[in-house]
């Protein structure tokens, strides 16, 4: 048996000065703009950063798209900022085709078996995943994504049947096509994976910032995903988004900020 | 006429090297542990940025606070990551005591005075501020911060009253108390100003990150503001808050991840 996708994609090679990190991106996690996935390549930053760290769970993520990534060698150049008695804090600056493409800060620690529990909201209630359709929810233009991560939802979105619903919000199943579990590495490339929920207002989107926020480690199985977005103005526009484990428990909650852009015929 | 109190206190001047700022961080924004308030801290990187960063409106703001801060002489080290046509990305590094305090990241813009607008959700539904009392939101402990922002409620607080109502989340008016409208320059402090919502459950909080995004200039006046814990677990929660300007346009949004901490009798 080979290597997950997403194992091989993210693979960080120590190189040069201390904290130094080599890396490979592929062409394998394109968006719907046909460029290389934003949170693909934040979690190439976390994973280096899970090499410098000295805490076992990345808990808090927040990632600067400073340009668009391209496929081929790429350079993490990571630090670790401070290391207290709870929290670490570490940068990551990634560097492809020879330009600065992503700046990422990452909080490391342990999260806690026990403690205090409290939930408001609950998982999206969808029909079981073999009773859903696969949605080609990451499918756009030439998302080669959407070959690596299956969704699966009660619907195909507006968007894609060429109607936009007006309604910039969904619900959906979500899991790698070859069987590999999500762990807290995989989540942050996992929430940035869809296709943007304003294309059911007809627009389309390019990420300027990112945070994603770990909560627990997702149990195996398929994810249940809600995307939303509440408030377009001013040219930008933010996306929220939760995953929930085949346990019913929230392993991570993210929010980005966008530009609104035109969509390309 | 004086200076209002956010401008003095988050005045920087260029020293040394390039991009490199003086600061005074006041004992005036202390928020309910006692420690200078991280969105003061926030809003003086925010404002280094300004200086360095080649467009006239912060749209978003990343926050790693590392360590609590202490007021003092401080310092304030931006760089200009990079600049583009539409959107320039810098990073700031505050120094408090002699301590790396926080790790700030944020990108600017000009935000569009047309374009596509959408709005899910509408601002909280309060009795006017003069039909409202005068709540300590912000006063627990030694917060000075609560004699710098005026915040006008329905009802008091259950954790303020002694008895924690279990509901994280709190709708209510806030300003400056001297006056000073708020502008984007502004709102990271704000955004962060109130008790956390976990009092209600009766657990305190200290802030990891923090992200802000900034929608729209806010219009002279009162503020309408929504903060609303959903999840706590692992030992860490998130904590949105919303806010509305007078004229009912949303100007900022965030959202922190914070580690819950028992509550000091």
């Amino acid at each position: 048996m080979g290597e997950y996708a997403f194992d091989a994609d993210t693979r960080v090679t120590a190189s040069g000065p201390s904290g130094e990190f080599a890396a490979e991106l592929t062409g394998r996690w394109d968006g719907t703009a046909g460029a290389v996935n934003g949170g693909y390549m934040l979690a190439v930053c976390v994973r280096a950063l899970g090499l410098v760290l000295p805490f076992p769970d990345p808990i808090v993520i927040s990632g600067f798209f400073l340009r668009p990534g391209t496929a081929g060698p790429a350079t993490v150049r990571t630090s670790l900022v401070r290391s207290g008695r709870t929290t670490a804090f570490g940068e990551a600056a990634l560097e492809a085709g020879g330009k600065d493409v992503v700046r990422a800060t990452a909080a490391f620690a342990a999260l806690a078996a026990d403690g205090l529990v409290f939930t408001e909201g609950a998982p999206p209630d969808l029909p079981a995943p073999e009773d859903c359709a696969g949605v080609p929810v990451g499918s756009f233009g030439r998302a080669t994504i959407a070959e690596r991560i299956e969704f699966r939802s009660a619907a195909l979105p507006g968007w894609f049947r060429g109607s936009p619903t007006g309604r910039p919000s969904s619900e959906f199943w979500m899991r790698f096509a070859d069987g590999r579990d999500a762990d807290l590495w995989s989540l942050p490339l996992l929430v940035d994976s869809t296709a943007p929920s304003v294309l059911e207002l007809g627009a389309g989107s390019t990420t300027i910032q990112l945070t994603v926020h770990l909560r627990a480690r997702p149990a195996p199985g398929w994810l249940a995903c809600r995307a939303l977005t509440r408030f377009v103005s001013g040219g930008y526009h933010e996306e929220d988004f939760e995953v929930w484990d085949s346990a019913g428990t929230l392993v991570a909650q993210s929010r980005q900020l966008a530009m609104v852009q035109p969509l390309r015929g």
